[in-house]
Order: C-alpha cells, then structure tokens, then sequence
C-alpha cells in the first residue's frame, strides 16, 4: 500500500468548474467551497484565473490566506506577462503558491486563435515559465489541446519549459475527444521521450464531451501521469471535466493495478457534491457515479436478493466511504446559540457575533415550522443570508392566490436601491409567472428565463425549497439566481430577484 | 467507411433503464419511448423482463407487434424453463424475436446468490439455451458479473452456450468496477479461447459505477465485441448503464481507429434524452455529455474568443448531429385539428377520433394561455391525459393563497373512486406542503416524500411547469408520480395524486 505511487489531486471547482453557463460564484461561495476542497484533502486549489476579473483576484487572494499550509493554491495565467504579475502578487499572502500558465499547442490553436509558428509557440511558453520563476518556485505549465497536438511537436514544448525550470506539466484533452488508449500512449510518448521527465510532475487535465473524463485520466496516471486535474461533480465548460470523486474512488479501487493512491479523504465526497450543487445550483443527475440519489440503490428483485444474500454480490463500495447515507446531525428549536454556531462551523462557515444572531432568529423561525433541522437547511438559510446582503432590490412580501379553475394573481412589495417600497400586481398563466411579470414590472430590465428548476433540499413534505433559476441579459451573459423558503413560490420570486440584482451588478 | 465493422446497439432502457429506483413506466409509456427508439434505428429493443410482472408480458407484446422488422425484441428470462417459456409466449408476434437468458458466472455469484459449483452452472447455462432454441432462432446468452470471473471459467462457459446454439454472448461488468484495458484484455481472451467465437457476436453490457461505463464499452469494442448494450441518458440501476448518445458518437469520431461503425440516427438523440427523462422523471445533469444543456455551451473568455475564431478550435461535433437547438415546429391557437393530428404523429403518438378530439380541446386551451406551443409541450399535454385515463383519484379543483408573510392555505376538491366529490382544506409550511396535507385527509395511504423536483419543460416565464415526486410505500416500494400545469401548484398536486394512485393501483 505505502509502495504504490501518491498521485497529486488538483483540484479546478473554482477555476474551470465555475466557467460552466450560469454556475459563477462570488467570493464568498468560493471561500465556502474552499474550507470543504481542505477537508477533502486536495492536494492543489486552482483558486481563479486573477487577471481575468477583479472577483478572481480577490479570491485566489483570499483563499490564499485560507489555505496555509494545508494545500498548494494555483492562479492561472495565459503566456502573457502582465498575466504573471498580477497572479504573483494574489498569491502574495500563500504559504504554497503556484503559478500555472500555458499556451495551445495544437495546429488549430496556433494557427486560428494565436497566429503563431511552433517556433514562436514555444519561445512564448519558456519567456512564460522564466517570467513567472521569478515570483514562486512551482511553475505548472499547460500545453492547451494537447490531445489534437502533433506528439513530437508536443514532446519539443515539453522538453523546452522543463529546461526552463517548470516543476508540473500539464497535458490537457482540451476537446475530451480523445480514446483513453490513445490519449495514454500520449503521455508515455512524453515520459519516453523528454530528458529530466522523471524529476517534473505530468499532470492530466481532461474532459467529459465523449463521457469519458474519468477513463482519460485514468489512463494517463496508468501511463507515467501523477497529478489529476478534477472537479467536484465534473463541473466543468460543456460536458464538464474529470469528476473527482469517480476518479478518487477508480484509483482505490485499482491501487495495486495503477500503482496509484491518493490522500483524499473520500468520506467528504457526498457533501461536497451537495455543497457545490448547492452553490452553482447545477445539480447532480440521480443516475450519477458515486454521489447521485442512486448510486447506491438497487430496485430488481433479482438484484435486491442477489444484495441480501451478500452484499459484495453486486456492490463493492461501501456507500459509507462517500460518506452516503451518514446520519446528519439534526437541530431543533430547542437547540441554542452555541449548538448553531458549532454545527456552522463544522460546516465551515464563521460569522461574527451580530451575523450570527441573525442567522440564529432565521434559524428560530425555521425550527418552529420544521420539526427537525438538517445540515441542508443551514446551508440553505447561509446562502440565503449571503445572497440578500447588498442587494439591489430586496422582496419585501409577496402574496398570490392561484389554483384551479383560477386566475393565478400576485401582489409583490419590493424594496428598491433608494429604500423606497414598490408594490405591483399581476396575472399570469400560474403563480410563478404571475410573480415575476410583478418582479418585471419592478425592475426593469431585459432578460430571458431559460431555466427554472425547484429541488427539495431535505427530506420530508414541509422541506425548504430551494429554486433555482439563469436567466440571459440583453448581451448574452448568463446569470444564475436562488431562492430558498419553505414556500416555493416565496423562492421563486427571491430566486428572480437574485438573478436580477446579479445581472445589474455585474453590469455597474 | 463502408469497411468497418458494424456494431449493434442494443438498446435496454426499457429494461435494465426501467429498474433505475422510481424510473418504472406503464406500457403506453414505454410505447412511446420504443417509437423514438425505432426512429433512432437501434438494432435491438429489449423490451422487459417477461415473467417478472403482467405489466412486462404487455410491454414485451406489444412492443413485439409495434416493431415488425424495422428492430429485434428481446426479452430478458433467468436460467429457467419457465421464464423462457413464458418470454417465448410475449415474443409470439416479434418478427425478429430474440430470448435473453443466462446465469452469474462469478464466484460470488455462484457460492451465494445461486449455490451451484462452476460444472452445475455451465449445465444450467446449456440448458437454458437449448430450451431457447426450441422457441427461437436468436438466442443471446449473458454471463452475468463476467467483469469479476474467472478469465478461463468464463471461456468455458461461453464455449458451452457457444457450442449450445447461442447467436449473441453477453459479457457484462455487472458492477461497473473494472477498468477499460483490463475489461478489453477480457474480451479478447475470449475471442482467442473460445472456438467458432467468429460466428457468434460478443456483446458487452457496461456499468458506470466509476463513470467510465462508456469507455467500458469502447475497450470491448476495440478488442472484438460487436454490440454495445446500453440506455438513452445512461438510465439503469445504481449509477446506469451505458449511454447510447456517448458511445455511438465516440464510435462516429473514431471510426478508423476503432474499425467500427453503427446504424443509429443520431439526430434523434436529444429529442430522445428529452422524452426519456419526461417520462421517467430522471432529469439529466446540465454538464452531461452530447445531451446535457451545457454540452455544447462555452463561457470562459479565452474559449469564446477561440470559438468565434474557428469552431473546430474547441468543438468538434456540430450540435445538429445530435439534434441540439434544433429549431421545434411550433403550432399556436390557429393551428388546426390536422396539424396537431401531424405533429403528434411525428412524434410517435397515434389517438382514435375521440381520444384526438380531447387533446385537440386540451390544446387550444393551452394555446390560449401560451403563445406558441412546442413539441415539449405537446408531450406534456399526452403525458398528463394518459396519466388521468383510469386514475383511481381526480383532481377536480385546487384553490390556493401563500406568499410571505402569509399561511400557506389549499382548498383542494378530488372525485373519488365511487365518483364522489371531497373536498378538504389544510395549511402548511408552504403552498405544495398545504396541497399535499390535504390529499392525505381525503386519500388517506402511507408513505413518505422522498423527492420532489420542478423542472421547466419549455422555454419562457410562461412555461408549463413539468413536477415529479417520488414516493416511499410502506412497504418500501418507490412510486413516481408525475403532473404538468401551467400553474406548478396545479402540477404539484397532480403528480401527488398520479403518484398515490400508482401506489395504490400496485397493490391491487
């Protein structure tokens, strides 16, 4: 066990998953997710891209505090100096920063998107590697489309930026059209043909458009790769990439047949996918490996006996080890402030004293209605205390009569950024439509609904219904809004509303 | 092109997708899910699992009668005389019949769940397939948990069934946990060991425990199998089974390479995704592959400027293969009684005079609230009569105030099974909790809550709003229920009811 090769998790949740339509976060979501990618173990947070917006910045900044010595944090950069510089000094304050820059290396990205010879490609990958030695000592160098690029042209590149001193190489599968076997050769023609490959870390970053990122991976690692780039729930662009907890649990499942282990403390894994899909508010199908409603489930009589009989007989994970399944420690209205405020801060989340009474009258509130409180409620009233703090147009009270045979119609309060109460009613074809043609009359400002999706959070019939919704601005901009109240059409109307007022910050 | 080898899909939605927990389907359903598979062109249905229940025998029937020649049926039977007697008597009007039979080869397999030594089970193997044979020509055996058998065990038994008269063999990885290369190496074992193996086709049948169900598959592929068996959306038990959409297009980008091809229509691959999760409720995650919302969609800065450039930068499979953002025929309220008599035809549904007059009336009041009706909408529309033709309880009207700071308060009426109206009136935490409480005091039966999800199935605000629930029985049993209004409370109590009358017509 000891003797099999540790392989690297870095994980890309708050990089590439957060380019996924419609699941950016802000900060605040990001440092969340971060304290649940510590308690995972990750061996590497890809933080942000700082350059790429003032919000990436402050987090790679802030995470960068979080994570002392506990994780190495990451700031991507393109080939471009002043990309350096400012990823440098956001990782100022890490005890373990790396920089990660890069440049394509396929035919069609120098040619079409950089208009660069190979020569000029591979000039600009080592100036990067040398610019960005000055500020860390872990440089990770990323050679984008790898997996359409010419394997020697590859191995040239590769060569170039190890001598320039960079400590992990990166191999994407930027289109994850590759096969597993041959994007594995691939990576054995670099650990064959690169001088000094055995002193660097090749990591494999891959993608899901073909449903088979974790296979990709996991044939680079068998082929000489010992860093995975993954995501939680395989967030990602498109398809998404490399689900980490599919990957981790391949590799437990297989130590001895890949020489491979990991660090991660698999028992996190389930909360992480609820956490995440929580977040982004992209959830998780039921049939999904690993941390879907299902992955444990059996129905077939044929099954179910075969399971009884023994369990092996059909399942070798013990849904314990994803942590599935675990009791959640539950409160309730007698539960007092310090209980609260323990239970938070398992989950992960510190507030000071004055935010902390206010989430515990939230909490009062919600106790009286639900009998029991589950670890989804907190976090669903969290994100809702976040979510209302600096507003633009805060809902005041919202009452609508619908039904059938009936005329669904809603009178909507709203508080606007001058302080000033607005109230509007209108009709619609259900109650939803009703409540945000009364948001529209309101704010105004265009936009198109393209999803509107209501999940239940927790068990039971009185559960907290969390909405979620992405609308798209006038410009093409996709902004994802949540709202959570045990009533959903409460929800619905706060979910808009935090579209919205994400919409118009976006554009100030 | 025309020279490479041609794969079978064979498509089991119908059954190994049909046991994913909560997934069940009554025949009309299943009808119109085996209609968009035959305009998939899918090589083989299988159709149920005839002995297992009368609703399969009905569903193996006529599935039988509606493909003709255009696709073979399959039915699935253990090693048993009985049920493949009983699978025989449903295929009595297939064209193209073909059993499904076989046994665990495993070790666990056959110490606990079937208690017979590795000669009793090759002797119960053989057995099986000669009784087949007495019934049909085509008889495919499977060799059930092959991926955790012995290598040589394995290649005895499939030498025996070979030998017996089996057309197809079968090599499932029953639980999702080997790795590609090392299912491949299995499969080419055989193909080496097993005499006359040229004659016959070898099938794999994959599992997505560790999500590489499609790479699974491909590595069988690439070492000799010729039929692929998998669902539409990877349905099927635990964490599915293969995804059609994944491995056919995978199989299409490297055909050359993997010496293969397949017959399907893969323009018909996201209208089929769209119509499997609505009519089992199992939604797909946004980030899945070639049918997911985003698999197509970019955000990050860097890749949309790569895009605009040159598509092929990032994308290689042109959204229209698969039927993505193809533009819908729409039809309005001045759409007559033939065009929607047309388009539901083209979609797979054909009505009598009578039944087509009701939708006709459904429509145009539809048509009046909407403004322009999708195929989406026009399934859902289906959908809903179907679910109330036979209902043991109707919803007759539903009134309902809530909104903050309200009581949530429902005055719903519900016509009985003796044909009496009741009416009750509950409040709740929210509207569908009140809803809900007031179902329970008029049909009064166990269970729990155990889902409740809300998904737009058309574009815009005034959307219908498609809910599912999903029921715990007593008796542990898993019950769907589905409802669609225009107005989600309306939709909410509907699929409440579609969900206990479910229940309760299992018991019957």
């Amino acid at each position: 066990m000891g003797a099999t090769r540790k392989i690297d998790i870095f994980d890309t949740t708050l990089r590439d998953g957060e380019q996924s339509p419609g699941a950016s976060m802000n900060t605040e979501e990001k440092l969340v997710i971060a304290r649940q990618l510590l308690r995972l173990n990750v061996d590497i947070i890809e933080a942000g891209f700082p350059i790429s917006s003032p919000g990436d910045f402050e987090s790679v900044r802030r995470i960068s505090e979080l994570a002392g010595y506990d994780a190495c944090v990451a700031a991507l950069t393109r080939a471009v100096e002043k990309d350096i510089v400012v990823a440098a000094d956001a990782l100022k304050y890490a005890k373990r920063p790396r920089i990660h820059t890069g440049i394509g290396v396929s035919e069609s990205h120098m040619r079409d998107k950089l208009h660069l010879t190979p020569d000029e490609t591979v000039e600009r990958g080592v100036a990067a590697v040398k610019c960005a030695k000055r500020y860390v000592d872990d440089v990770q160098f990323y050679a984008e489309d790898a997996g359409r690029s010419d394997y020697d042209f590859l191995a040239r590149m590769i060569q170039a930026v190890v001598d320039a001193g960079a400590t992990v190489v990166n191999i994407p599968d930027t289109t994850g059209y590759s096969l597993p076997e041959e994007f594995g050769r691939r990576i054995k023609h670099l650990m064959d043909n690169v001088r000094g490959i055995e002193d660097v870390t090749i990591a494999v970053h891959c993608h899901n458009d073909l449903g088979m990122a974790t296979a990709l991976a996991l044939a680079g690692v068998a082929n000489g790769a010992r860093q995975i780039e993954c995501t939680v729930n395989g967030l990602g662009e498109r398809a998404g990439n490399t689900a980490m907890e599919e990957v981790v649990m391949a590799i437990r499942m297989h130590e001895q047949e890949l020489d491979a282990h990991t660090d991660i403390n698999t028992r996190e894994f389930t909360k992480a996918s609820r956490l995440v899909s929580t977040i982004t508010g992209m959830n998780v199908q039921a049939n999904k490996a690993i941390v879907g409603a299902n992955a444990f489930a059996h129905s077939s009589g044929i099954h179910q006996d075969g399971v009884l009989k023994r369990r092996d007989t059909y399942e070798i994970i013990d849904p314990a080890d994803v942590g599935a399944g675990e009791s959640r420690i539950v409160l309730t209205a007698r539960s007092g402030h310090a209980a609260l405020k323990h239970r938070l801060e398992e989950l992960g989340y510190s507030f000071d004293a004055e935010k902390l009474d206010e989430l515990y009258e939230a909490f009062l509130n919600l106790a009286d209605k639900k009998k029991e409180v589950y670890d989804e409620d907190l976090e669903s009233l969290v994100n809702e205390r976040d979510r209302e703090d600096g507003a633009l147009y805060a809902l005041e009270s919202v009452q609508v009569s619908c039904g059938s045979p009936l005329k669904p119609t809603a009178t909507l309060t709203v508080r606007d950024p001058e302080g000033q109460l607005v109230t509007a009613c209108e009709w619609g074809t259900g109650p939803v439509d009703a409540v945000y043609k009364a948001v529209d009359s309101i704010v105004r400002v265009d936009n198109d609904l393209t999803e509107f999706s209501v999940q239940s959070v927790t068990r039971g019939i009185d559960a907290l219904g969390e909405v979620t919704v992405r609308v798209k601005a006038a410009d093409g901009e996709m902004h994802t809004g949540r709202g959570a109240d045990g009533d959903i059409i409460v929800s619905s109307a706060k979910a808009y509303l935090n579209a919205l007022n994400r919409l118009m910050a976006g554009k100030r």
